[in-house]
Parts: structure tokens; sequence; C-alpha cells
């Protein structure tokens, strides 16, 4: 068994590792922390995990770590790098859900996140944990800095075009949407009930931090820079991305249906729908599972991919733990085979 | 007091044109018809009209409206063009809220609405029922063919640009999302609650019956044909269309915020928010507003607007009564004032 | 034109006091105070009064307040009573949606408040704003307490049974089910919609402030002390109460049902629904009606009454304006007739 | 390994049936019928089971389950009663969810579900599929008919109270909300998301058919006749049933917290929360789990008792999957271990 820890655990993020975990044959939670709720069995603020999860919070520090052989950081920017160092040198693997180790140019993660970087020397250490693009990488990875939420969705949306090189990547827009549990579990006026049901809304059309981490993604799966325009906005549901790809081929005669399948024929959770189909983002909801579908409206160069993921499974906590299977040369499924709640 | 009589009132247009007509100043319902509802007190079937409305269904024929000044139909595609030159001829005037005469070119109506057209030769006749673009043949009009959900959002969006000419007209997407009202009250599997509600999918990328009607008055906008991507979503909400639209710019020196500004300072019905708003749909709900905001992100010629508007009102009952103002000479608002219910 | 203040306007009475006042014919809005907001205009803050409200917040003191006929106050309670002396003072009518002046008994509404009363010589001359019980009353009051959205929905569920005498006083049950605005617009983690969609419970079960009030009123309609059980529900739903009330009847031969009708013949805004009806919140949703249905499981001596309401209209704000109506000798429907938004 | 048919797997049950049985260790789905769907593959219906289930549909014949050792008929009430005596005569196990042999009273069956029963020499030997009250007789059945999911809230909640005959059994209230999935995938009006999201309503509050299976379950728990006012009412939600129990205790010093904690102690899905607790439908959502509070509002006799459990799951296929490990002496919470989707 795999002995797991987690720092935050408080957040939405946090909730799903723990449900994920609970059904993991291979792996055993024996740390969880958070300061603010230290001393709080971890059930009393999840009652879903009632007779399931019997751990109370911890303070976040080594010594109640020190027995892991593997930490997920689910935390807010800006935790994760003042302790990590410390883990790695213990000897202890991390997989770090947040942005504190996604991009690359350290002073693009600056500009964005308004901060100085803590640990900056590990930035060009951590493997991007986006097991279709960089298996291999992570298999032997010390740190996994687990892909975005929309990055997620964005980039295996666009993945076999680009590497194909068949679409002008200069002129790309991802056209996203979010079930609110990825904007967190924090006190707001703006993501009460009241405020955001019945509704729906564009938001950060002029900038949105997930921005340059998908350009840096879809520029390393091109091989050249991209032109994306990024538009986000908000469901009034609990879970689930949906991104509405647009982008232009660059030739008349290419079966993009084709493309996709093959190049997704081996991935245990990417599903290429039949031609014609539209995914819906409930069947996804639970599960670690990307659906992606093509459309050519009108048979024209314009080609429309639509692919759904739950934001807080495939693109987070059941990433984390797909790249902890391949971390530990385990089944890549093991603990995220169940079928998506439905209805 | 204009006498206004409603055909086919039992679907969601009918029973928001009855809502909307229980506060006009100016206007008077005489008859509503319904072939399948004959003999029910209309209060029986929507229990917000018990106390406001107290006429029943009626068969619907040219016994019981022959009383009236004007007649809407809130009717399936293919009913309206069987009644309408039967009342025409008896001087009544008549706005349209169905398909049947929205689309001039004969063929693309019958190619996309799969039957043969009852009157053509009043095709030619009717007026779109656009105020913002038709106004004043809107107020000489006898049959007004009132456009569709998604090609409201979709014109008003694009009207300024297309009209000075500063995008590229053969390269438009419109990514659009609807509350499920517009779907209609009819019993199926795929809109029940437990279908949809938590979710969001794309449906009909691939040519939705709104296409031919908004490239049509696009081309009428611009001036020229026009290329558009269309893509429909569907929203777990009763009400709301969002529209996020993406076009060229043709120059980089375009204040495309001032020109939206400029364009709509006179219409009472189109409100755009200052620049860095996000428009949501629980804004206009219930009322005939439609807001746009203008986005430019990074400051390139992509340019990014969202429009926003609610699909039973702006979108079709509210605009179908804007179209009788304008008919009658009364004010433009008269009856349509409401703020939108917020929360 | 009645000159109307508004103190506290940025919460989800408020903005409803503003939607309703917006479409009434004899008040005109003269000033409204925020000291948060203070300065910005109002729809800046509600984007739905985009065009509609003119007016920014200005500071809660008697200079903004002074020209005002009639003050209505939309604050958390423990507001008003600091400001109200010194408006009434100044011969201006106060209508209060707060709880501060809506139960007699000093101590009792101490203890539930948990603070000292700051104008307690007040208490007794307030007039509980409940018209179907209070009219002859409110329309000669200076200061008007409005009741509390539960109250309003148990209170007009049991009025008729308890001045009858026809039910066990000591034996009633109110199940009580509300939309989230009902609890207001203030951060919070637990009414953000990814905590309470797609989810029901039950709170404050063991004791909720609502309870005094409601019977206190109780007992004023019944002439004799009364058992309340109260369990109020989460709905995760925006607007709408819906109470199901358990009573015992004390004879087996009274028609409730033509009780009722009789009761509420001339009320403009309490509608009871034929037999065997099942009132949706929905059919209120916006409007100031409070529907009631009547049943009688296997005909015994347990009568279930079923009342509907809209929380923030019927609930609160509506009925500070049908007050105000009365008050001042107006239409009690003016401003108020609109229907249900629905769907 | 288990192996397993379905007959009817078209509906809410049937797909949850068929997500659970996709994570059970000791069962096979070996066939799955539906007359209306012959030919088609499962997950071409539910895209939720692609890549996880593979079989198709077949016609509803023996021929098609004589392979199997249990087969569970999640169809509408009256068909299993034509299929059932054909398949236990084959020896095969058979697991009813729906309502066709579960109420002991053959008149009273024919009363409310208005047809002749096809098989009523077998509803004497149906076993109730309660496991709380029934375990050691489900182990040994042949047929086991599973409870209606209000059933199983309102018999798990008053259960320990009924057996120790504490309160009055002859005043009992059952006030249940459910989510909509209760009423099953059929194409309707009334369950569309336009008609029923943003709203809740009672309904069948003068008679619905799981009252005389409610009653019959009571009675046999308490040993006597009792009177139930029972008033359900429908959630705007997907899953989830909250049941709101009234009743009053016969004498003042009964520690009912206790008391339940005492008697559910051993049961794996049955959580008594701590005293002063309010279980959210949504932390059983998805899971097999019951959950339980206990209130005494103002210490009193009236003792309020709150359950939720998840309609679909241990109020149908969960439960139904629980009974099969009872009748293969499997651990009884083999394959029904996951907490709820949270949030």
């Amino acid at each position: 068994m795999i002995k797991v820890g987690i720092v935050g655990g408080t957040g939405y993020t946090g909730v799903e590792l723990l449900r994920l975990l609970a059904g993991h044959p291979n792996a055993e939670l024996v740390a969880i922390t958070s300061r603010s709720e230290k001393g709080k069995p971890v059930a009393n603020l999840f009652a879903n995990l009632r007779g399931i999860v019997d751990l109370a919070f911890s303070e976040p520090d080594m010594g109640n770590l020190k027995n892991c052989d593997l930490v997920f950081f689910a935390t807010p920017h800006g935790v994760a790098q003042n302790l990590v160092p410390e883990i790695l040198a213990a000897g202890i693997r991390v997989i770090d859900l947040s942005a504190d180790f996604r991009i690359r140019d350290l002073a693009l993660w600056e500009h964005w996140y308004a901060q100085t970087h803590k640990a900056p020397e590990l930035v060009a250490e951590a493997v991007y944990g986006l097991p279709e693009f960089n298996r291999s990488a992570i298999a032997k990875a010390k740190l996994v800095a687990c892909p975005g939420c929309y990055p997620t969705s964005v980039q295996l949306g666009l993945m076999p075009l680009l590497e194909a090189g068949h679409v002008d990547a200069g002129d790309l827009i991802a056209n996203s949407a979010s079930g609110v549990s990825g904007a967190g579990r924090q006190a707001s006026v703006a993501n009460l009930l009241s405020e955001i049901s019945d509704s729906f809304k564009a938001y950060a059309a002029s900038g949105h931090r997930h921005q340059p981490e998908i350009e840096q993604g879809l520029a390393d799966i091109a091989g050249t820079a991209v032109g994306l325009t990024f538009v986000p906005h908000l469901l009034p549901i609990n879970r689930g991305i949906h991104t509405t790809l647009y982008a232009n081929l660059l030739a008349d005669d290419i079966d993009v249906q084709a493309l996709y399948e093959r190049r997704y024929q081996d991935e245990p959770f990417v599903d290429v729908l039949p031609a014609g189909s539209y995914p819906e983002t409930r069947s996804v909801r639970g599960s670690n599972y990307c659906r992606i579908a093509i459309h050519r409206p009108g048979g024209g160069r314009k080609v429309v991919i639509l692919v759904v993921e739950d934001n807080l499974t495939k693109g987070a906590s059941g990433q984390a733990l797909q790249c902890m299977n391949i971390m530990y040369n385990l089944a890549e499924c093991a603990g995220l085979s169940m079928p998506a709640l439905m209805p």
C-alpha cells in the first residue's frame, strides 16, 4: 500500500481526493492536514465520509507527513511551494494540484499570480501531469504539477490536430463553461446559489490565470507557439467542464474523426464519441473520463470539437490519482474505473 | 384599446404573451385559441394567471378572431401559414412568433422545415420584426415575422460591426447557450429535469433551423453574404440566452465600445454595458432588455461580444409586443418597462 | 406621488423593493442608503435596474431621508431601531421589513436576537403589517412591522381555522421550505451553489427566530395560546416558500374548503385553490400572491393545508408595498398586480 | 461470480443497477432486456457506461435469462408478475424493484394499481427486502420485493420508536420530499425542467401508492395498526429523498437519540447523526447510506426525525444489491461502500 498524505484537505479537490482514495485498492491515507480545521475529524466537515474516513485534520508540517510515500497538495496557489522542498528532500514524492509548478516561465507565473515564487529551482524539475502527453516523464517524476481543469479539456481537445499540424495554430478559440465547484469552497457573495442559479455568464474574457498554462501546453504539443482566444463561462451546476473548440483546418480532406479515434485508442480515460455526437457533462460526473466529439458544420474547414470532463475528477483529483498510478506502476485505472453518476 | 387575439396559447411563448399583455395599458385580450384545450379556462393551465386572465381557450377559427385588431400566432411552425391569409383578408394585422414567415427563400424554408409552404405569396410581404433594424417597415406592416430567440441575440450582437464593415464577414462564430424553455412545452424524455439539470451540452452543431434565419439577417445587415459557424448549447435553466460572438477586426484601431454605444444610444431595449463587463442572463430574466458587452482579449484583432436576452421576452413575446407598440404608434416601451426578476 | 426612501438597499429585500417601486404608479424613490456602498449607483450593484433606477446609494442619515414621506427599512435586525425614532419624530412614516418591531414581548425579542432593544418604547406602537388580519390598524399606523416570510405563510394558512376555533390549537405543525434568497445576500460557504444545489435539508428544527413571531401571530388570531412545531427546510431555489401545515379538526363535519373560500373571498392577494389542488411556488414567483390548498387525507380529522408565497414579495417587499397602499389609501393592488413569472 | 440479469434496464433504477454492478466484485451482468430498445448497446442509451458495459439490450424472455443465477426486475408495476413465475420455476432467484410483490393484501394492491394481479400465489411467498427489518428472511428468499423509496425512508426513520412502543402509533406524520428521478424516465410535460426547476410543490396528499406499503411495513414493525398522514413533495433535484417525521412520545423521559444509536449500531448503511444534526440529501447522493437525525423541539413530546437517502440507491437499486449480498452470503457492503458524490 502506498502511504498517502494530503495537505489542504478542506476544499473541493481535497474532498474529491478523499472520495477517490476511499475506493483505491493500493493506497492508504495516513495523514491529512489543515491549519484551520486542525483536530476536527474529516467526517465532521464532509458528511459523505462518515463511516469511511476516520482521520482528523492535523497541522500541515513535516512531522505529520514524514511517514508518507506520496503527498498531494490540494491547496490554493502559493502554498505548496513553501513546503514541497522539504518534503522532496525527505524522499517523499509530491503531486501538486495547485498552480505552483505548472508554468515553466517564472516571470509569467509571478505576473499572473502576483507574488514571488518561493521554490523557483523546482519549477524546471516539475513534470506536467497530463498522462496523455507526458506519461513516461510522470512515471519517473518526484514532483508532478497536475494540470488545471480548463487546461486539461483544451489540451485533450486539440492535441491530435496540433500534433498532426492540421490546423492553423495561430487562430484557436476555446469557449469553455465550468460548474461552480471550480471556484472553490470559499465564502463569497458571487457564488451564492441566489446569485448564479438560473443564470449564465462569461468571465475573465480579457485574461484568465489558466490561459498561460494552456498556451504553454498547446505550444509543447504543437511544437510551435499558438494563438488562443479563451473565454470561460460559469455554469449553474456543481461539477463539469464543457469546452467548445474552434479551429481552422489547413486542408479539406482531413479525416478528423479517424485522427482522434486513432490518437486516443489506447487511452483509458479519453473517449472519442461516434461522429455526430454531443457529449454531456453529466456523462462524466464523478468519473475520470474525458469525452470528445468532432463536428464540421457544413463540411467546411472550421472544425468544432466538444470536450467534457468533471473539473474535480479528470480536471483535478482523478487526474492526480491517475498520475499516482503511473508513478507507482499500478494499473492506470486502479481506483478510477467507476462510471459517472447518471442521472 | 387594441383588441388582441392569440392563436396557440398553450406553449411558453403563449403564456409569456399573456403575462405581458396583463400589464399592457393599451391592449386588451379578447380571444385565445387552442384546439387541444378548447373550453378550458386559461388560468386552469397556467396558475400564475389565476385572478388575472378570465378567458377560456376557444377553437382556432375566424369566428373567434373576427373582433380582433391584431392576432399573435404562438404556434409551432407550419400552423400560422394556414390561417394567416384569411385573417389578413379580414383586415386584421398579424404578428407571427413562429418560423413561418421569417425566411424569404422559400426553397430554403421548405428544406429546413421539410414541408411545402401553404402561403408562399405572403412570405415576401412579411416584415422581419427586429425593431433595431427594421423599425419603419414594422410600423406599416400587416404581417410581422417575429425573429427567433437565437437570431435576435446574434444579430443585435454583430449589427454595429457588420453595418460598419469592420469585421471579416466570412468568419463569424456564434457560440450560444439557451435555457430549456426555448425547447417548448412538449412532453419529452430529453428535456426532463432528470436528464438535463446539473449538466450542459452542445446540440445541432452540424445544423440548426435558426442558422439560415441568422445568415439571412446578418447578410441584410452587412449588405453582403456572411460565413457563420453557429453552435447552440443547452443550459439547465428556465429562461435566458447567452451568445458569445467571435469576429476578426479588419484594423487595429477600431473603438468597438464607442461604436456600440453610439449605435444603440437611442434603442430602448439594447443596453451596452461599460467596457470590461460580463452580462448575466438573470439580469434580463422576464424583461425585454438585451445587454451587450465588448471584449478584446490581449487587445488584438479578435473581438469577443457577449449578448444576453430572455429567450421568451426579447427573444419572442416581448419583442412581439415591441413590434405591436411600433405598429400602433404607441410608446415603444408601453407594457415592457418592467425590470428583470433578480434574484 | 409618495416620496419614498429605502434604508439598506443592498440586500434581496432591498432590490425587490426597487423592482416593485419601479412599476408603482403612486410612489417615487427619492433616497436609498447604504453605508458600505455609499456613492455607488444602484444599477452598478443590480444590473437589472440599469436604465430604470438612476439613484446612487447615500449615507443612511436623516439628511438624506428628510424629504421622504415614507421610509422602508430593508436592513438586518438591530439596525432600524437606531434610526426609526428620529425618522418618526420628523413626521415620516416607517415600514420596517426587519424583525426589530415584530415581537411585542421585549424579553422574548432580546432573548432570540441576543441584544438589548434600542427603541423599546416603539415596540408597542408598531402595527404588525399583515393586511389580512390587521388592515384597519395598518391604515393609521406610523410604524409598521412587516411580517417575516415564514410567519406570513403560516398565519395565512391557519387563520380561517384558528379564527373559527375548528382545530386543536395546541398541536399545530408547520413544515416549511424556503428558497435560499431568504438567507440574504451575505458571503457564506453554507449558501454557495456548490453546497446546496441538488440537495435539501432541514435546519433550525430546535428553534428558529421566526418561531416566537409565528406563535404571537397565531395566538392573536386564535385568541388563545398555541402549540406549534415548526421545522424549516432549505430549498435549492432562488425564491419561494412552501409551507405544509398539519392540524387536527375538532369535528368531522367541518367544510374547510368553504371556510377558506369565504374567509378570503375579498382578499386581493390570497387565492384559495379548488379542492384537490397543489400550489407550486413558481405560480407566485415574483408576484404578491399567496396560494392555498386544503386536503383531508382519507377524509379524516387531520387537515393538511398547503401554502405558497414568494418569500421576497408577499413574504417581504410586496407585502410592505401592500401596507403602503393601505396606509395611503391607494388601491391595495397598485403596483402589485403583475402575474408570476412562469416558467 | 453471480450471474445476473436485468429485466427492464432503460429506466433510472435500471441504469443505477448497471452503475453499481459495474463495481461489484462478485456479480457479473450476463443479460439485460428491454422490449423497446432490443438490439441497442446499453452504452448507446447511457453514455456514462461507455467503455464499461458492453452488452446490448435483448428481448425480455426466458431464453435470454436462462443462464442467470439471479434476475432483477427494474420494470413498471404490472410487468414482473407476468414473467417471475417462469423464472422462479427455472430455479433462478428474483429481486423485484417494482411494486408487484410488496403488498400482501391482494385486494389492496389491486385497488391501488387498478389491475388484476397475475401471480397472486407468489405474493405471500415474496420477502419484503428491507434488510434492517427482514435480514434473515431475505437470506433464504427466492423472491424479494424490494421496498419503495419513500417507504424505506419512513420505515427506517420510525423503526426504533415503533419497535419500542414509545410513540402514539395512531398519529404519525411523514412529510417527504423526493428528487424527480423518482418519477421515472418517461416523456411528460409535468417533469420537464421548465416545469419544475426553481419550484416546489406537494402532490398526492390525498393518496399515494406508497401509502399502503408504508402502513403495512409500519404495522409489521409496530406489531399493531398505525395511523399515518403521508404528504410527498417534489424537489427540483435529480436524486434524494428527505423525510421529516413527526410523532408524539408516550413519555417524557425517553432518550430517543440513544435508542436510535443502539438500534442501528450494527447496521452498515444506517447512520445516526450526532444530536442536533441536519442530514443533507447530497450527503448520500449515489451512495447506499441512509442518514438519520433526531430532534425534540423545546424538549417536549413531539419528536421530529429527519431521514435522507438516495431514492435510486438505498431507495431502490442499492438496496436491491444489498439484498443480493445477503442472499448470497457476501459481505453486505460488497460493491456498495462508495461514499456519496459531494459536491
